[in-house]
């Protein structure tokens, strides 16, 4: 297939290391990076390196998908949302921390107009921004369809809801052309993406465990977002009243736990993206894992479990198992990338609108 | 996506079987299928179920996508090779065996040139056809381009040289709008899919090591050929020195072996097939298996497993594992028509020629 062009909003974490993996794939270009203060655009691609030598010291997150809580780490976006904004402050590790430190950007207070601007040319925008409000990523997406944007859009979101939210803008997309495919990191992207898989053999799946396992202790302190949003998952906690616990509470809350959380029957978005799929109900998804925050090694093995029926009326369950060398931030990366190429695909055959990774891999 | 119109060349075991496994696909519409002597097309949808009522007994092969042995079951083809033609009586189980026997089929001495001359209305055609001489395949496929067919052809063969023989071919497929998926049932199809996706989490995939097991008590009568084609991967002997055994000497090969044959480093397409999808070179990819000829129980778990390094430096195993209760049959038509699906995307987004299973995964 043809090369892929494409943007990155937010230079956090996510960001940083998605430009960076993209060194690594063959037919597709970083033209376009920002963060809150400035735009990199080359339509003959990026200087990677240089862009990310220069920025050193802006990364944070775990890159377990969940931008939602990087706070801290903004890509940068200029918007009317001022709660956001002003949780946005870039880190400045580095002197002049921030996508302007490059020599190939400039600085800007509006980062998201400048790349939507120059979008007629991207074949892909990967949206690696905090998605505080629920809304947030959502109301991106309509100033790349107010501006008739043909291509791709694709998050690495973890929340069920914002996934309504962008349907209810199926229609928009569709008018214009966008393909957004919604949480394509880790989870629920690369572990759904292995449940669809793992689907083939059967004609009718019963369940799908999907079971995690982060170490996290040298990411805390840069994590606490991730720790937070976690907590929600917590027995009598919720996302809400999760939001509104102190740092201190929360150190209270780890602290009773040794570091160690352990969750089951998580809210989060894979049953509802293996739904649309057709893998299987939604209720006959369920989630958990466990996050260590006092060791860098995975308490518990990732693993996928798929058991289903065959055609010829035997019951078996398949496996899907990451190693536990491998980081959850290559496991979003590498998938978010690999989502996007399929996912130009799908747009360039036509095909608009709001799709989940496992809509993407073999039909079941 | 619109809904998929299919055709099915060939209704031996692979092609009965997927018109089967089709049932349970949405937006999945099989509209022709034929035999030796006979083909019934609806561009409705044909009534599956009585197709595969009224020709019941003419099923065979184990369906491990080695449509190449199956020469007792030839879905039929009128065709100048006459070696294949001889060999290719429709087994006679019940009355009327073969898919005249279906009410919605008309008796034709060429089936083929039907089922072509109809292809205008087909988003994919599904070769289950034996490929007795290598280029039997790619001939089939001539008779498409010729005809300026626009769709999908996709097979379930598992030779490298007639991967060879369709990529010559690239450029008729290009100009006619055909995208050809070729291996896309159990191996290499679904187990190359699944080192696709295993390989996400790396940068630089290191080995893929495939191991299967088949187990083929019940099967054994009906799978002579296969069993014929993997001997030619035992040590001393080849596709040349197995095709020349009489059935006497097969039987003594595998009375030797207690019926169970272990095979190492076989020549399998599917290291071809991951180097042209860029996850690893082809000396890379191990594949090997155990085939017990006494037993319906697999022999050994199949498993994928892909050693890679991550984008920051770590070292890790993937593993991807089916249940020992799937059989192969489940493995290679799930996937079959879970890829057909993906390949017409691919084909309405206007990329012809000829790709292989793990190009329709997340890109790598």
């Amino acid at each position: 297939m043809e090369s892929i062009d494409f943007a990155v909003l937010g230079t956090g974490g996510i960001g940083r290391r998605t430009l960076e993996v993209s060194q690594h794939k063959d037919g597709l270009d970083a033209v376009a990076a920002c963060d809150r203060h400035g735009v990199a655009i080359d339509h003959d691609g990026l200087d990677v390196e240089e862009l990310l030598d220069a920025t050193e010291g802006n990364i944070a997150g775990d890159g377990r998908g969940d931008t939602d809580s990087e706070p801290l780490t903004d890509g940068g976006v200029r918007h009317d949302d001022e709660t956001a904004a002003s949780a946005s402050d870039v880190k400045q590790h580095g002197e002049d921390a921030g996508v302007v430190a490059s020599k190939q950007a400039e600085p800007t207070d509006a980062p998201i107009d400048d790349v939507v601007a120059a979008s007629d040319a991207f074949d892909a925008v990967l949206i690696a921004l905090p998605n505080l409000e629920h809304d947030f990523i959502p109301r991106i997406a309509d100033r790349f369809a107010d501006a008739n944007y043909e291509g791709v859009l694709i998050d690495v979101l973890k929340r069920s809801r914002v996934i309504d939210m962008l349907d209810v803008r199926a229609d928009r997309f569709e008018d214009s052309g966008i393909t957004f495919v919604c949480g394509a990191g880790a989870t629920p992207g690369f572990l759904t993406g292995a449940a669809a898989l793992a689907a083939q053999s059967f004609v009718e799946v019963e369940s799908v465990d999907i079971w995690w396992g982060v170490g996290l202790k040298s990411g805390y302190e840069d994590n606490r977002g991730t720790v937070r949003e976690d907590i929600a998952h917590l027995d009598g906690y919720d996302v809400e009243t999760a939001r509104d616990l102190s740092e201190e509470e929360i150190e209270e809350i780890v602290d009773d736990h040794n570091g160690v959380l352990e969750f089951h029957d998580m809210e989060h978005a894979d049953d509802v993206l293996l739904e649309r799929a057709g893998i299987c109900d939604a209720e006959d998804v369920s989630v958990g894992g466990v996050l260590d925050l006092r060791n860098d090694e995975k308490p518990t093995t990732t693993t996928v479990e798929v058991t289903g029926t065959t055609f010829d009326g035997e019951t078996g369950t398949n496996t899907f198992e990451l190693d536990d060398d491998t980081s959850m931030a290559a496991n979003v990366n590498g998938p978010a990338l690999g989502y996007l190429q399929r996912a130009v695909e799908r747009n360039r055959a036509g095909d608009y609108g709001v799709y989940g990774p496992a809509e993407l891999m073999p039909g079941f």
